[in-house]
């Protein structure tokens, strides 16, 4: 700045200028472009979980992304930060709109809105993205798939049995091997009713309930010991936060244990009362009646023979979001696999639901008893495709018909145009035609199956060149020097020009190259 | 309000809190939900659409729906309000977001973020919703979907014809015949020329220029002579609203006409001067270079064998987005159809798009051309439909097995399961079993091929009850009495529960029915 006139802009404040005018290519973060590999593995997994959804005789039915604040209603887990977790903004006539953060809370609005023309029970699918304005973070995303399933209007335990068992179907159905998945099951009634018996029932007591309900997911990621903590005083994490507890007494923190932890051996039988349950058994109806129902729903699925190796008991599933009102469900992924680098990977849940009586209630003022369940489909495919369960390879690459002379590109097009006529996939060289290696080099990129050449030579005899890629690739590893290869020229033939579907047809067979 | 204690609140103010806290049902204006038909008529046209995109060698490529506001920019149409058109919304950050409104802007944010991987010329397709926050109307919402391909890093006339014939392609792939649809072509750089020729040229124009454009978009609207208005003095409607016109004179306003409607023959030869052209002929090399990329783009797909009944001049194409640069192209359909009411319907454009050689560049302070096409996929659904050129009947309703007696609902459940093993499309009735009727009732509006029943005679028997109501509902016609029908109970037969599936399986095969 020295000596310089502040009024006259010098190079330095000019560059500035030139850079601030350049606008930079970049995405919010938590948010994610998606390549051909990955749209043909999520189109194969969503097909897979169709038909399984098909089977079941649900049908599909899909809502926009956008609809009105109060009708997706405020059920995200972290209700610390009750504004935090949608993308909301204000229409013209400033009603509160925002982005749908599952595909649940959408469908309770649209079943409500034509209660008249829908026949009940209404068994229905659908997938699609869903958006959270959330912190995100390794596979965590703000904008990531779900495909969801739900039956409406049937309070039976077959209702949730029957989403269980097509739980499984699915898995099985994406290749994953019985054995390395179960489907969880719970209910919230009982652990309602457990919270109720030590003395946590009541309005006054909504916040220590929900304190409980998380320490109690934590499970997968703590040792009893520091779930215990956060049921009692609170717990200090290692970076020295501190997270304020549920305040329970050790009697309590050991009936809440029994219950998450004694019992979570599969078997829906053994949720019968234990020494501290005496302190429980006190009458307490609602614990009882989510009792019943799952044995309901262990009756149902064992005749219907899934056994405890598919479907089991786990009590301490609990589902973060709150409009739970009964049974819950979890799929968990028993996979132990290594990353890249060979480390452990766990995957952990990779979708869950349960029954949620009082979504669609809200709208309507009487009991519409409901219950879905819903894939997590970005995180089962990043499961899936680690496991090789997946084919991400995208199609093979087309034909590429290079410019010799780009005089005669209306001649290359039409060669172009044979070949799509015969539905052989098939582009025409679009860069700058001036070098025929950096045709040959862009072939090589888009995994040409060949190339068609035909310079002057060739256009005076008629004829075109055809080179053969995949094959001369295998030529080329066997050739020891550039001359050699120059003589040889592997894997390149002429044909008349009006051979060439034929002929490129030959080369494709040669290779199994097929298309879609 | 009479006689009562403020304070305690009477029953009018009880009844208006429970009709408030009743949630209404409702989706904001301008969206809607997606019911089986639409579902399956949609999933129809992507796979058509892409099996044309394939072949043409473009490769699949998603965005997602968010992007920074600035990075997508502001290109709609309507510029009169800057910041309508785009649903947008602050990050944490504070920095501005939006939702798509095309999939233009997001695939050149693409390519720029990710230029040093992607092999150029780059052709590529996605398809996806897209949001406008504008005033929604018939067929017209806030939230569509789009069928996009762009090939980015081709300056090549040859990259806008491909697009042309693939655009045709695809419309004869989608069932429209040849001679109902045609793919107009113009350039907006002989437009630009023309403009420059009348004294339309430089950045003080710009506004006027637009106000041109607008007018000639509106040819399929208006006559002439109201278009005249336009761009002269100005437009009174029938409402009595005014708008202001871009001021040309008599002169400048025929040089228009005559390249908008005396030469849209279709012939991409008739852009030749004429009388008026002697004005426009001096020296323009930008209304030259436009009329030489069509010549270009006529001379390539004419070799390729598509004639003007497919892909032919319109000089009234303009295209509402402000990215285009060269080349713009629109796809008509020229069925003159009826709507339910018998009222003729004409479709107009289904697609359109065009060269953006600056979309890209925005990001990169070097030239990168690009042109590209977009279907509108809602739109052209609506078409389809109308015409009979795509199916939107759903699948056939499951197999329904009733629950006769409420304590044997496993037993039912396991028939379900049965069925389903085999591949046979079937549910367990959920609603409420007290009554046979509604459970029949059920199974009709569902659409069942047939029904299961086992009561107690039957499982005695060991038995089950199959009910064919697709043959029920033919003997229903034929049948005289109530009495004659529960007398002869047509359709309905009995087999051992062991061969349900073979049963079943030969009801679906009398009545061909089949799923997915």
């Amino acid at each position: 700045m020295t000596g310089r006139a502040g009024s006259r802009p010098g190079p330095d404040s000019i560059m500035a200028t030139d850079k601030k005018s350049k606008l930079k290519a970049r995405l919010p973060r938590g948010l994610a472009d998606r390549g051909p590999g990955d749209i043909a593995a999520t189109q194969t997994m969503i097909e897979r979980i169709r038909a399984v959804y098909e089977l079941y005789g649900f049908e599909p039915v899909e809502t926009p992304a956008i609809e009105y604040t109060d009708a997706l209603g405020k059920f995200l887990p972290d209700q610390d930060r009750p504004n935090e977790g949608v993308f909301s903004f204000q229409d013209d006539d400033e009603q509160w709109l925002s982005l749908r953060y599952d595909l649940t809370a959408p469908l309770a609005r649209h079943v409500a809105e034509n209660f008249q023309h829908i026949a009940l029970p209404y068994r229905s699918y659908r997938f699609g993205w869903v958006f959270r304005n959330e912190k995100p973070g390794p596979g965590r995303f703000r904008q990531f798939m779900q495909f969801d399933a739900d039956t409406v209007g049937s309070a039976s335990p077959a209702a949730d049995a029957e989403i269980c068992m097509m739980a499984a179907d699915t898995m099985e159905a994406l290749g994953i091997p019985r054995g390395s998945y179960v489907v969880k099951v719970n209910n919230r009634k009982v652990l309602d009713g457990v919270m109720e018996a030590i003395g946590l029932g009541g309005d006054e007591n909504a916040g220590r309930r929900l304190t409980v309900l998380r320490a109690i997911d934590k499970q997968d990621k703590f040792e009893w010991s520091e779930v215990a903590k956060l049921l009692g005083p609170g717990r200090k994490d290692e970076s020295g936060d501190f997270t304020k507890g549920a305040e329970l007494n050790e009697d309590q923190i050991e009936v809440i244990r029994e219950f998450t932890v004694e019992y979570s051996d599969g078997s829906f039988t053994s949720i019968t009362p234990s020494t501290h349950m005496g302190l429980v058994e006190s009458g307490l109806e609602l614990k009882k009646a989510g009792q019943f129902e799952l044995l309901e729903i262990e009756a149902l699925v064992r005749k219907s023979g899934y056994g405890p190796d598919r479907i089991r008991i786990d009590p301490s599933v609990v589902r973060g979001l709150e409009y739970y009102t009964g049974p819950v469900f979890e799929v968990e992924l028993l996979l132990d696999t290594k990353d890249e680098k060979g480390r452990p990977v766990r995957f952990g849940s990779v979708g869950g639901g349960g029954r949620y009586d009082g979504l669609v209630s809200r709208f309507r003022g009487e009991p519409v008893p409901a219950t879905g369940f819903s894939i997590g489909v970005s995180r089962l495919q990043a499961a899936l495709q680690l496991i090789g369960k997946i084919d991400t390879t995208p199609a093979p690459g087309p034909v590429v018909v290079t410019v010799f002379d780009r005089n005669r590109l209306a001649d290359y097009q039409k060669m172009v145009a044979t070949l799509r006529a015969a539905k052989i996939r098939a582009e025409l060289y679009l860069g700058n035609p001036k070098n025929m290696g950096n045709q040959l080099k862009y072939a090589d990129r888009r995994k040409s199956p060949c190339v068609v050449i035909q310079g002057s030579d060739e256009k005076a005899a008629g004829q075109v060149q055809i080179k053969d890629l995949i094959e001369g690739a295998k030529a080329a590893a066997a050739i020891a020097s550039n001359q050699e290869w120059r003589e040889s020229r592997p894997a390149q033939f002429a044909v008349a020009e009006d051979k060439l579907v034929d002929a490129v047809r030959e080369v494709l067979a040669r290779h199994d190259v097929t298309w879609g």
